[in-house]
């Protein structure tokens, strides 16, 4: 058993390991000390917990960190913003070793090194269930917002939805599909397209981590529109074929992984012109006057959603 | 069972109530936006596990939430901060009620209150024990660091420390003492002592959740000097002949919560000059060249520590 001292010189080893811009004090003080930020700052928080959003025998302590820091980031870029710092809470069991919080840390500290984010603070504790708990700060000087969508805009997602909560079917049935569990165990953000995104001049942007139907629905009410998606549109995605034939070997409908699963790190937004989009958007739908989320044909699929408490 | 929407609009009843400063979007985006500070900013982040830092069937929900957001705040205080903005994220059991929710947030939100701080966001999960983390971000233009003691400055401490630590051990004796009781169970930090240590010109300051010996050695080992305790300064304190007839009664040194207790939120630092410092501070050692800590004529209390690893 490590004593908390070992387990935070274990994590000083990861996370303090080069000087980082803007970060006059890091780990070690009651705090850290960032300059003064030239732009807006954006923050966001997301708790992961054991048995909820992942399990030890599916899951690396370091795809476990990994993950958690790209759902967090994702919500930085959702924003529009460049991820700056993290601050990493965890609660760990009791028998935590060194050895296994440097590889929950090093998960943690690669996908921040993925997007130039650094980790400048955090807190350990004893817990019966292993949480983390990640904070992002974020800078930009034009954040967008879910409430920026207009009537008459065009309404695109960064990819076909649906891959995390394929991998979740086949990890539960047993079943092995190595593109789905991959998204499902160490989703992938498209930090490229992100930083397109945020230079696109488009209108409203959400990451889709609560399923698309979900958060568009969040969209549609932040703006005051109604969200008509077209599921033939969805249906032009080059993956669309594998992942209805996987649905449909495990006996469930596409649509609804498509539609209501959780946990993809895509982005859907909204723009006045389809011809600013960066390449590999899937242009779906369309903004009109009214409210809620129209899904073309689809009604039966227009409620389903992703919330750990119902 | 409530469903996540029905608490998070159970939240935004007690976070979103007013237009804060600073605060250009609030919760209900993926992210908050914030104005870009003027002044340095401060981070921390700590995380609270029931079963180790709080016990329901001692502490009301409000109580909770009000202790870990003065565990927060304090530790933007001990860097000389000012508190601004708090995310706060919960794994909660699955059948949490909204009526449970609010009385949490409320305890949350009563604490901001006390110091100007506001929620902008954070996110809730189901988890099999109650775990809450807080992010707390703060400014200022002069931060005050652990590294910054000198050889020659007085060493101050706030209070008497232990008083929390004399709490726990009456609340597990089945002991009732108000005073020890109501220090560990909503433990208040004593914000406007804070604001006057901030602009003291102290040189060198921390909180000593940890406990006084441990946070003094961490404040030793930043500024590379050797920081002398003198047991009989403390002993000074109107309070110490109480806590000394508690801990008698309880068949406990009491040095050994003075020493080695946690979760005290009192500040210790040290000072280039006593007449500076704002009344009430108990002056108790001094800054000398070396290393580590001494506490005079009571060795066997240096080693005491505070911690949920050990």
């Amino acid at each position: 058993m490590a004593t908390e001292a070992e387990l935070i010189a274990a994590l000083g080893s990861i996370f303090s390991q080069r000087p980082a811009l803007g970060v006059e004090v890091g780990i070690g003080d009651d705090g850290a000390v960032l300059t003064a930020p030239t732009s807006k700052q954006i923050a966001v928080a997301d708790m992961a917990v054991e048995g909820v959003h992942f399990r030890r025998d599916w899951s690396s302590l370091s795809q476990i960190g990994a993950k958690i820091t790209a759902a967090n980031v994702a919500d930085i870029l959702a924003m529009g913003a460049k991820p700056t710092y993290l601050l990493v809470t965890a609660g760990l069991p009791a028998d935590f070793s060194a050895a296994e919080m440097i590889e929950l840390a090093q998960g943690i500290q690669s996908e921040a090194d993925r997007v130039g984010a650094t980790v400048v603070g955090g807190d350990l504790s004893v817990s019966p269930a292993m949480v983390i708990s990640i904070t992002a700060l974020g800078e930009t000087d034009a954040p967008i917002l879910r409430s920026g969508a207009k009537v008459g805009d065009t309404v695109f997602v960064t990819g076909l939805p649906g891959w995390s909560a394929a991998g979740l079917a086949c990890l539960s049935a047993g079943r092995s599909h190595k593109k789905a569990v991959v998204q499902h165990l160490t989703p992938s953000v498209d930090y490229s397209m992100a930083a397109d995104l945020a230079t696109a001049g488009i209108n409203s942007l959400c990451d889709i981590s609560d399923g698309l139907i979900s958060e568009a629905r969040h969209l549609s009410n932040a703006s005051r529109v109604k969200i008509v998606i077209d599921p033939e549109a969805l249906a032009t995605s080059p993956d669309f074929a594998e992942i209805t034939a996987l649905a449909q070997e495990l006996g469930i409908d596409a649509w609804r992984w498509i539609c209501g699963g959780g946990e993809d790190h895509l982005f859907l937004g909204t723009s006045a012109s389809a011809t600013n989009l960066p390449q590999g958007v899937l242009v779906i739908g369309r903004v009109i006057e009214g409210s809620g989320v129209e899904l073309i044909g689809k009604p039966e699929f227009e409620k389903v959603g992703y919330s750990h408490f119902q």
